[in-house]
């Protein structure tokens, strides 16, 4: 099997457990590693993970700033949704996979590569999401992933092998290590493991990393506007901004004022229910200020159509099939809606608080002109509701006629 | 028409309108009236409806406590699949309707009455759930809705309608008579009209009845605990409780803590937009509460197909359709997850915030249990998740070995 | 009311009903009637409404063969997603609808006609899909519908009034007037009423009028094959025909061979229950043809999700609301998947009987190809399928471990 | 890992490839066999399975009669649903999966049994559908699927396992193997493989067993009557029969008249495209008198909700589920439907067509009963309907009148 594999990229965040796969990969396979690093707004640098594969003789180092990318073609289009996984979760870490999926692909295919491989552990999501996204981009493709294959399943094991092969681990950093398994990008910080597999235990203050609590936010609330063009987020205070900067500008305040954190048991899609905990401030605060926006200027039964897709669309990118047709379907669906959702919202965080304090739009189907139309001369006349309710309660009628009482 | 109604039942209030309507029917309809006026947790007395009827001549007068039947037989069934329209109002108004129904058509029956009439407006959602109601329940009943057919349109017709037929008005509450149209039950208030109908500008501080503002909630955090037996909530902090006396409680102690406060615009089913503010201090407690329980005890994919049903349930709420064949369909459905729906969930309660801080139950199928499944000797196997990945991508990398690359 | 109304465009057969429609709004509004008819392949010769209008006064006549529009731009679309109503009726009335409501609109704009007028009865859905349609693409519109307002309910007020007139009334043709109310255009035959009222009583055999019944088909049964491109027929045997063409030359072959005939009892959007009988001989080979060829080019889940969303695309244009946003979401996910429906269908025709006798496609997603996915050296890992079903059966296996025992 | 399987429950059919399994289990686990086998109206002897497996050793044998059980609690519930996979497969192999998993596990328990086995491959539906139920049914079953394990996959090296164990070959048998794959129980018999791989080709007319060809069916149609109670078929022509009889009957008169051919692709759950052949005479007649039944007795929107809810019912049975909380979820949303489904069917059977010449229902929703409603003095008021479609037009008179023209 091994020999089969001559050059592998690997999805590389410069950290221990990738490394060691790096080194891994080399010996079992006898493969050319390839690193790719990708920005998407962790908030960690990317670039000293150029050093460390350098460090490890890595030749071809793939380093990428894809924040805008991510934000503008991934996390938005998503929005448009109102996306929620379980009604809570705003799918950071899921709508990543895709992108990281394509680019691991597209780089393979670049440097001949003929296999790619993660990090991603044998009993969680991401391992499906990216290796769907890889076999629906290339359907050829070798997908390596370690963590179901080697017997390094412990953290001693780990080291061992990083002192074994020469791998610097950052003895200092590994101290005061993280308990709980995270994941970071512009969307959103999760947290998993540790103390929080016991979901009656709320999780410790010093967890959260990204937002204060609601008690320490301050006594004052902060009021946005936030500006939108066909859906999409485009301004904050009537300040132009792109995609990832107006999303990091979110997450800033958001996490100022102790928005955005959740703590949920969540069903992954290999079977298992999870605690997970994230913070995604700026997300929260999108969510509410598009619904606001759609429900000025969306019709009434592509709201409810949108509303009723929901959940399988948000399956659908739980679930990695970001790279399906019945996502593109979807897609098609949602974004034909979106062309009026053009306007403003304002909004107030105070507290872990995102309260709505007005919407309007060019595009409203709300306002006086509605006012007028219903004064107008009889354009609303009360007289219609009759017949509406008497046709409508027809086909009850014939049946309680026929002695079917409702129960 | 007039002279075929011999007896009509009026859902009475007490109050000027209905005091107006309960006249101009017997002026109309040359008929007999009884008032039928519920408690249904509005927060007001309803026994000196009494004797506003008794002045107006009523002979036959329904005054009935109707908060359990409320609670327990609409609010938590409802309840029971996460129900809320829009993703956002919790059908405060909507869920009263089909019991206010049942009894106007009851008592109507009891009484030999031909009719029934309500003082809800030919413009909004109550007249069509009222009436389907009726309707359904009753096929052949008449119903008089005054404000679809009389010209007493302006507050002047009103009053001097009133003044002509001597019936008193409490001049001194019409002088501070809220601007809002306002609703009330156990469930919620809600608030319209007035300066609501700019849905740019923020709703008053002192518009709000029921909760103050996060702003203005103490500085602590409080802690609830809350049970559940079949879906349903069944005691606070360990004390058990009926069902309406456990909504009083927490709308009580989540309007204390500023909980359950919104505003938006809504889809009337009518046709229009409106704006709507309400406060579900419990009812937003509960929802919560619900989903932490539900996340720890529901299959997956139960879980799911309630959410995705869940709007469409909520829009038969909303719509006034509960005793339809459709509702009790999607109510079967829903009811038969339930079983596994019991124990407990710890919440905080801070300045606008309800915190999950914990769920536990017999019933979970989160926890140690399945740490231990997961660590015992291969009942996860990591390998699996190869197989499953492979087979759910079959179908994409046959579509991809096509030349169908996803876009 | 009258007064206000100047011009009107009436949707005009040039039979007697709506011949005394023309007469009756000149005399009730005191307007000028602009008439349009339009050859949508009922089978009857339009020029002679031409004829008819002119002796009636009429100085504005549109006559228009609109065949290939309402083939290519409504029926087609509407194919694309299977669609079928209540699972039998393939929709033939109400997709000319939309397209008579749109030129009686832009008619009425181009001649500044500010009413249209239909002959649609109140008890029926064509109305509601005339209406819907009219209010949607010009809101000011008024519309009259002279079934709803005037007391010519009966034919002998009709043929009175007719007479009073001097609207000339074709006696032989009456004589004989068939006792069904029927409608006709490229896609289908309908009838309705008379000896169809009694849903026990099987139709007449001189009902049907476009097809032969499956005992009196030829004893042979006739191989077709249709092209498609992008979900849309373009040839039969080869031969390639305009949208038009080719659903007459199908309606011609079905309709010798007994094929397409419906008998049901359907629910109207109104609120009753309605007999109909239908003939759609293309209509029902095309279908046939479609879902065949989708079984080797779409997606499974892409087909599933469309399966899913069919019934409610079906109600949408069933109860009038192609021109609406909810229509056009699900239209632009039904096209999305279309893009590969490409290929070939081979259909037997005999005795009533569509049998589909083969299918193939560039596109397709099955064949030899697969077969050498299979043995290619484990392209396809029967062990694969280990993983996949424990996976998949791993939220089963925990909730039985519960004790939760599925019954 | 065969060491801990001391006890094995076999699906055993008694034909070579079971007996192969037999043989195999023993050897590569050391274990004992016990082997069910079930009658579900295949149309074979089962007794002939008891002499097999007693020549070949084997002391505990089950042999079971589960017509009746078969066709009352497993294909009748799921005919409620009118459920048709991918818009034609009535699901015959599908639906009696969960019966012998039940079983299979059943006697595990009753022998103490730690393991079963089946005869299905790695690359079809059945292995899932097995394994789905006795995981459901019993979480810590172990499963054996010889056909993923061994090397025997190809029909030489069966044979000759069999000659080298001494399993009785039925070598005339063998000679004239058909080159299908086939299933039977009393709803279908299958064929899939050999000619059937390109979806081009006709099937041969000499593979259908169950039925003739319509060109070959009398020439005289036969009407036949079925009586339902509460959604389930109880009698033919008044005659009332058991659920395994009715179905049998159907079968045998539908075969007669070339009634229930299918040749289909259908997607697979492990994610590949298969050609298969259908014929299911009895179930193709009982759909269409159902839906005929249905329409005169079922609510409209209990009605589409049913059908919209279906395709995902019917995937749910076809991929193995029927054990699972979903389906029955689904199942007391379709049930509650059925208490109204009473009443005849009458149909007519002619050279492959069921053509329904009647219906009616004490429950009827239709009839003199609703046209009395509409005569009744108003009761049907055709000015309802302009109030009707004028509400219903609102909130697209509103966008068309900001400007929102639809496309």
């Amino acid at each position: 099997m091994s020999s089969s594999i001559k050059r592998v990229v690997l999805a590389y965040s410069g950290g221990l457990d990738t490394s060691v796969i790096l080194k891994w990969l080399e010996d079992q396979y006898g493969c050319e590693v390839i690193t790719f690093t990708a920005d998407l707004g962790q908030g960690e640098e990317v670039e000293p993970a150029r050093a460390k594969a350098e460090a490890l003789g890595v030749k071809q180092i793939y380093i990428e700033d894809l924040r805008e990318i991510f934000v503008r073609d991934y996390v938005f289009p998503m929005f448009r949704a109102n996306t929620i996984y379980e009604g809570e979760y705003l799918l950071g870490t899921s709508i990543a996979r895709p992108l990281i999926a394509r680019r691991l692909v597209e780089i393979a295919e670049e440097t001949g590569a003929d296999a790619i491989a993660h990090g991603a552990t044998g009993k969680g999501n991401d391992q499906v999401r990216f290796e769907l996204g890889a076999y629906a981009l290339k359907p050829g493709i070798k997908v390596i992933a370690p963590w179901r294959e080697w017997d390094l399943n412990s953290r001693e094991r780990l080291m061992a092998y990083a002192e074994q092969h020469n791998i610097p681990v950052d003895y200092k950093k590994q101290g005061t290590k993280s308990p709980y398994s995270m994941d970071a990008n512009l969307l959103h910080i999760s947290y998993e493991g540790g103390p929080l597999e016991d979901p009656w235990t709320e999780a410790e203050e010093d967890m959260w990393r990204w937002s204060v609590s609601p008690e320490a936010a301050p006594d004052e609330s902060e009021t946005l506007t936030i500006g939108f063009e066909k859906g999409d987020p485009v301004s904050i205070n009537g300040e132009r901004l792109s995609a990832a900067e107006l999303l990091a500008k979110l997450n800033e305040r958001g996490g100022a004022h102790g928005v955005g954190r959740l703590d949920i048991v969540e069903n992954r899609y290999v079977g298992m229910k999870s605690r997970g905990c994230y913070e995604t401030p700026g997300g929260t605060i999108l969510l509410r200020a598009r619904r606001a926006l759609e429900s000025i200027t969306l019709d009434r039964e592509a709201a409810h159509l949108k509303d009723e897709l929901m959940p399988r669309y948000a399956s659908i990118i739980y679930n990695g099939y970001w790279w399906s047709p019945e996502r593109r379907m979807l897609q098609a669906a949602i974004d034909d809606t979106q062309g009026v959702v053009n306007g403003e919202v304002r909004l107030r965080l105070y507290k872990g608080n995102v309260i709505v304090a007005g919407r309007r739009s060019e595009d409203t189907l709300f306002d006086d002109a509605i006012a007028t139309f219903e004064d107008d001369a009889g354009a609303y006349d009360q007289k219609d509701a009759e017949g509406f309710i008497r046709l409508n309660a027809l086909r009850l009628r014939i049946a309680a006629s026929r002695n079917r009482k409702p129960t």
